[in-house]
């Protein structure tokens, strides 16, 4: 079949890739578009070290596999536990020891004709949910991940640092919930559009994000930059006993140093937060309150998938689909 | 009076100190006994720039200001706040931004013949509390900081990095509440103390301090020993999900490099903690259940004092207390 492939460190390309075998248990589906995120383009540059088919943000319909899906539109939690371990029986895979990441670790992804998935993985997608809509559905889910986490009251103020895709997208949710929210950024087109969605936004340069005041500090602070000076950031807007969620990975050569003292004189949580539940985030597409359409910026081919990337990765770009 | 003093980093000697003008809403208190902390041996060494009298762990008698704690044997709340702003109002004093503290920043502490603190800091010490055991109201409460923090569920794993005297002390307090609570440390007879206490214990040298197994990780991991090989430890032994909590600050000079990425994947929550309630501290102390006796290493006079600070400085040594 056709697939992106990551060969080494800076390499992708599209090539001829052997279908995975079915494994027990487990589901082929027949990818119908895949987003672009920011890990495939960290990927890419060699986080995790991965090779094989990047790709995890899919909808696709069910092939080969369980009777009870089969020809179904699906999304797909991209963790594959084990399904034994105390983690897997009593918490689901996305914390399992022995779990494979689709397209990110050990498990070839999405920018394919095909990939394979737990049926247990696969969650049936509602008609009304259009498939531009469905891939934002683990997206929508890892911002989600936060109000599993952390008892967020709704008649308070939230500050999101960096207004990329998984910013923009944090910053609107809670904008529905009725919070007062505020998005730091540095794009003038993207925090217009979270403008539009009710978020109160706020412009930084580079050297400026630790530096803007707004009249006050915030009990929570979402850091979606993934940088130490987005971390310097929240630290610097953050209350005394308030709470900074980390929703981007640092690469080890961006590991931030922080002032740990004030972590502990501040009293200061810091939580790290990952992938989160898909049904309330295809709850939530289904109800059409998430504006996911206007964050699309291009819609490309899987054979046209390589300047997919290239386009993903220039500044400014929001999302960018690819249709297989 | 009498007082020790820091003149300069690493210079503390006896003297005679003016004694505090008594400002509106504030009591003197003649100071009867004081435990050295190790936030005193850092102050002595440069920590906070602090110059002035140390000394925040201490029992005395109110002889000037309030009428109803006048001749009254009292502990006292080591942050001053303003009393006015907001968050002193909703929250109380601890961190107020305008606040000094007792011994620590800009206010002389008690290691003296008298200190000074407002009135709503103080509350009297039950009959049956004795000062040798009413000077550990600061720590058991910043041992308690962490229930008031974090939702502990009695049937869990709690293992408590460090066996220095906090260490010691929230040991011996998770047991009393019937937590399975193992203590990592390096010293033979403090651990001896734990283990009639109750408390699992195991002892590292400072090379295995993080490859030590346990048979399974820990759902709360406190880091008491303020160097960034605990915090490591912490991190490599914390569930997915679980919480770490830092009851130490660490200098500029050793703070921690941590793997970023792993508080992301894995959502470990790390949550500073430092001063907490001293009500409940108190009836701890008073209903008779804490140990805190056989945690006293020395008792010194205040003539002694420099020497006192020189003992609890050394090796091993678990509470010097000072009477004045």
């Amino acid at each position: 079949m056709k697939a992106l492939y990551i060969d080494a460190p800076g390499s992708i390309r599209l090539r001829d890739v052997a279908e995975t075998p079915l494994a027990a248990g487990e589901c082929r589906v027949a990818v119908s578009m895949v987003g672009v995120c920011r890990t495939d383009l960290e990927l890419v540059k060699g986080y995790m070290n991965f090779t094989g088919v990047p790709g995890h943000e899919f909808v696709g319909t069910v092939v080969e596999g369980a009777e009870r899906l089969m020809g179904r539109r699906v999304v797909g939690e991209i963790n594959a536990g084990c399904g034994t371990c105390d983690e897997c029986r009593n918490n689901g895979s996305r914390h399992c020891a022995n779990r494979t990441v689709l397209g990110i670790y050990n498990r070839n992804g999405a920018f394919a004709e095909t990939l394979t998935l737990p049926e247990r993985n696969l969650i049936p997608v509602p008609d009304k949910v259009r498939d531009e809509e469905a891939v934002f559905t683990e997206p929508l889910a890892a911002a989600l991940e936060i109000f599993e986490q952390v008892h967020v009251r709704p008649a308070t103020k939230v500050l999101v640092v960096g207004d990329g895709k998984l910013g923009l997208l944090i910053a609107q949710v809670f904008a529905q919930f009725g919070t007062r929210v505020m998005l730091l950024g540095r794009n003038a087109k993207k925090l217009a559009l979270a403008e539009r969605w009710n978020v109160m936004t706020a412009i930084a340069d580079r050297d400026a994000l630790g530096a803007i005041h707004f009249g006050g500090r915030f009990e929570y602070v979402i850091e979606c930059t993934g940088s130490a000076d987005g971390l310097a950031c929240a630290l610097n807007h953050v209350v005394p006993g308030g709470t900074i969620v980390l929703k981007s990975t640092y690469a080890p050569t961006n590991a931030p140093q922080i002032d740990w003292a004030k972590i502990v004189i501040d009293e200061i949580r810091v939580v790290g937060s990952r992938c989160g539940p898909f049904a309330p985030a295809l709850r939530l597409l289904a109800r059409g309150g998430i504006d996911v359409r206007s964050m699309i910026d291009h819609t490309k081919t899987l054979d046209d998938g390589v300047e997919a990337f290239e386009l993903a990765a220039k500044k400014g770009v929001l999302k960018v689909l690819v249709r297989v």
